[in-house]
């Protein structure tokens, strides 16, 4: 996750206003989870007033810069709820199939109540984003909400399609990251950008910041899940191995360690059978490699911003930083 | 399920345009279905393009009437696909909850690819839904969608929060029905109508046609589990019990035998025991009366339909028939 120090350090210099948005976000995600009834409100807490840092909802106040009318205001929030929603929507449907037993600290819906009740609960959480959005009057903001929630899941079949082969091209692996994880970015950041006036350039390169700052994101995620160490993860090194999902540390390494080549994921029998890969992987060099190659990412999304605000500018410059910023 | 021969009825009397279409529905279907990756083309075959009725296709189609423009036809045309991907999602999310191994026929997605790309698949059929509806041009479509798309969910919950206890009131019952199953009709007629001229007062008058019609779809369904015979509904009876979900007939029997008021669901071990306890509902009469009462409220949709053209006023009827012919 991106460093909460980061993000508070973009709230803070945002100012008043900024704040104001990110509150009403709160409140109108915390009245969304209180109100379908008592089984959403006392599972949808864990998921969405629980927390997060609310990074996605950041973007669209970023992307979008200042506003002047209580209208956008309005917009901007519905947005960001929304793209809050489809986020949350996703990590309980992960979490059914993954079986995790805890989120943020707190017990997840699958754990809690069930398999139907996180399943069905993923997909009000869905349904009420794009409910959301169509309170507004922008088709266009549904437009992009669609797009990115159709990519996120196609993001996920496609790695299950590849689950297992160690082979998949690069490619096609940063592909999957940025369906499965910039779309959404991207999504946050053209939402904000529509709703304030600009060049529909000015719109496009925002939202294209927003998919390389997902993407980076994802590989960075990618990289500390073979790194470790599991106090700062909160997760054992190698999950994704033993899931047979193929990233970049195993892509760039097996390159550089023929063994590595012809390992046989689905031959992994346990946690520590997959930490030796993971100590395989780190000898070759490649966490070095695909870290850069995130940074390098980052660094393209900085340098493509349009022109704006200096302050706005430093504001998205300095979420960029906190997405690196974990790995301090 | 809806007669087939009803829906033939129904589609051969609406002439060329509706035949044509519903052919659009299905060309439109398949191109989805086949340009999302080969996975989802691979799995989504079973679900969206080995067919089903399309019963909530033909409501949209229905309830908006004669067509008199290619605009109005698209809107259609995007609108009936829209409700059958959704109606598609809840089922493949259903089978995957359900562990179902068969749906018409052919092997679920759940059973042929394993849970996580059943639920990724139905997640991409839901947000396909919503991209379909935004790319024209009508917000209204959009939020009569989100709102059908919120109560299915918001049903599966509700069912899921009564599970196992017999004690539920009726009415209790039959908002879940309308939540669950009403709804999408809903949609599908106010889609229609909403596309074509015409008062508001008569749009919400098909809407309530169509929740009317998903509700006794419902209720019937749900005797069927508890009548049978297997060898028509293609299932074993009882299970609705099993699963701990309560419906009419225990509801009504239950005040006929006090007996099945103390019945423990939890208890029952196996599909004879279910069987058991179906017949003893039998036995009250329940179901007959159970029958009576979702005839009683196809009566009702019936006789609140607007003021319509006769061939439109017949072939919706038709459809009302259709529903209520599965009983023979």
């Amino acid at each position: 996750m991106t460093s909460a120090a980061a993000v508070d350090a973009v709230v803070r210099a945002g100012g008043p206003q900024l704040a104001a948005l990110l509150d009403r976000t709160e409140a109108r995600l915390a009245e969304l989870a209180a109100g379908h009834g008592p089984t959403l409100a006392l599972h949808a807490t864990a998921t969405i007033s629980a927390g997060g840092k609310r990074l996605r909802p950041l973007l669209v106040f970023l992307a979008a810069g200042e506003v002047a009318d209580a209208t956008t205001e309005a917009r901007l929030v519905r947005a960001a709820v929304a793209v809050e929603l489809i986020h949350s929507a996703s990590l309980v449907h992960d979490d059914v199939l993954d079986g995790a037993a805890l989120r943020r600290g707190a017990a997840t819906i699958v754990a809690a109540a069930g398999r139907t009740v996180a399943t069905a609960t993923g997909d009000l959480l869905f349904s009420r984003a794009f409910a959301e959005l169509a309170a507004g009057e922008e088709l266009d903001d549904v437009r992009a909400l669609s797009a990115a929630a159709s990519a996120l899941a196609a993001g996920e079949l496609l790695q299950r399609a590849d689950a297992w082969d160690s082979s998949i091209p690069l490619e096609r692996y940063v592909h999957r990251c940025a369906l499965k994880t910039g779309s959404l970015f991207e999504a946050a950041c053209r939402l904000g950008a529509l709703a304030t006036a600009g060049p529909p350039a000015r719109a496009d390169a925002l939202a294209l910041f927003g998919r390389r700052i997902g993407l980076a994101f994802q590989l960075l995620d990618d990289v500390l899940d073979v790194s470790g160490p599991a106090s700062r993860t909160g997760k054992a090194r190698g999950t994704d191995l033993l899931d047979g999902t193929v990233t970049l540390p195993l892509i760039l390494a097996r390159e550089r360690d023929p063994q590595l080549a012809r390992v046989d994921l689905r031959a992994l029998s346990d946690m520590a059978a997959a930490e030796e890969i993971c100590d395989r992987i780190a000898d070759t060099g490649a966490l070095t490699v695909a870290k850069e190659r995130a940074l390098a990412v980052v660094g393209e999304a900085r340098d493509g911003l349009p022109p704006l605000p200096s302050h706005q500018q430093r504001a998205l410059e300095l979420v960029a930083e906190g997405v690196v910023e974990r790995y301090g």
